[in-house]
């Protein structure tokens, strides 16, 4: 993926993230759930340090998870790589049954398929109607998550069942933004009316003491979501 | 990912696929190289069949593997779930280390979301000013997949190394296209002085074994393209 980078050569564990991206962010909840230490470096997406340009030279994107000094980029893959380079380090993240763990990647890859390009076209599209349209199918997105939920969890309190798994993860680190949404919007996402198994699962997995500290607070993403939203009509306006 | 479609309860494998889709052909090739015995179903994509919508009502498209009945959707899920599912049926398709798991991956990914993007708008692109950058994109990604076929094969013949394996599997069910490429186009592809080492390990891909009568003639694939540039010329001028 890229020659080796810095990072030291001892197994040491690093992130390059940024505090606003649920991508940065699952790779932080996976390394808190695991009891794995590592140092967070907080990248300026605005002006990206060397180590991150030479760590993904193909994406040039946070995460990037440097461990001994090799790069692995791609938080799902992070995840993945998680659970094969530390079998013995807390939970595993994917489920052991091959179907269970299918049906987990599907959903993941789900989230950054549908509900993660939905939610950014109704923050930044260019028009009220692309927005609102956008806005539509990110509700349809979050309920099909919800039949999934019913489907995965098995009436208990996460994806995974009783403990939270790599879907809850590659998920929940999304919940900053939906939770934000109704300052930036004034739309609320986590409706319990509309989608009740999930809004009670996002308060449950904000609540870990993995996920404390990583999940930023509605405030903060508001305020970052002006900036983005700026830059877009800037952008847009060029 | 669905309820559980029809195709027998028993351990039964059973692919819905497509002739001409690299990603339905992913699968093929990887049973034939674990050695396992399976059904192929022939979908039309233009009528696609009820088992189809029961099997991936959210994506409704090819491949669907159906393992007892279960369906597993996504061509690159599949093949990890063959790894997972059949850990003592023929070769292991991803390496067994954790940073070559996450290397192949990582390719297998950029297939996906860069090259394969990048030939659908070569092809299919509104403008000649559209098709020929797209074209320009389209080599550029196979240069930078010619770095990674140098940097995973250590100088043998296939990306995972002696034998063919997920990342091979995964990139390989483009050959039939990436071969029909002048045909279609006036362009070669896969051209030996640019990409030596994509050449020829596209030939030694296609003789294997595991691939024969799956990766498609470039006269029929060229065939299918006039159809799929017919359809897209139609839907954009209504």
């Amino acid at each position: 993926m890229a020659a080796a980078a810095g990072g030291g050569a001892d197994g040491q564990l690093k992130v390059l993230g940024a505090w606003p991206s649920p991508f940065a962010n699952r790779v932080r909840v996976a390394l808190h759930l695991k009891g794995l230490e590592y140092e967070n470096v907080e990248e300026d997406l605005t002006n990206k340090s060397e180590l991150l340009l030479a760590s993904n030279p193909v994406h040039k994107k946070v995460p990037v998870l440097l461990h001994g000094g090799r790069p692995v980029p791609e938080s799902l893959l992070i995840l993945e790589y998680l659970d094969d380079a530390f079998p013995a380090a807390g939970p595993t993240l994917l489920p052991a049954d091959p179907y269970h763990r299918a049906v987990a990647r599907f959903w993941a890859a789900y989230v950054d398929g549908k509900l993660h390009g939905v939610m950014v076209a109704a923050l930044t599209g260019a028009t009220e109607e692309e927005r609102a349209a956008a806005t539509a199918d990110t509700f349809a997105a979050l309920e099909t998550l919800e039949g999934a939920f019913a489907e995965c969890s098995g009436g208990k309190g996460f994806f995974a069942g009783d403990a939270p798994g790599y879907l809850d993860v590659a998920f929940g680190a999304f919940i900053g933004w939906l939770r934000a949404w109704d300052r930036i919007t004034g739309v609320t996402l986590l409706d319990a009316g509309r989608i009740p198994l999930l809004a009670a699962w996002a308060e449950r997995f904000a609540a870990l003491d993995a996920a404390k500290g990583v999940i930023p607070e509605p405030e903060h993403i508001a305020e970052f979501a002006k900036v983005l939203q700026a830059r877009a009509a800037a952008a847009a306006s060029n």
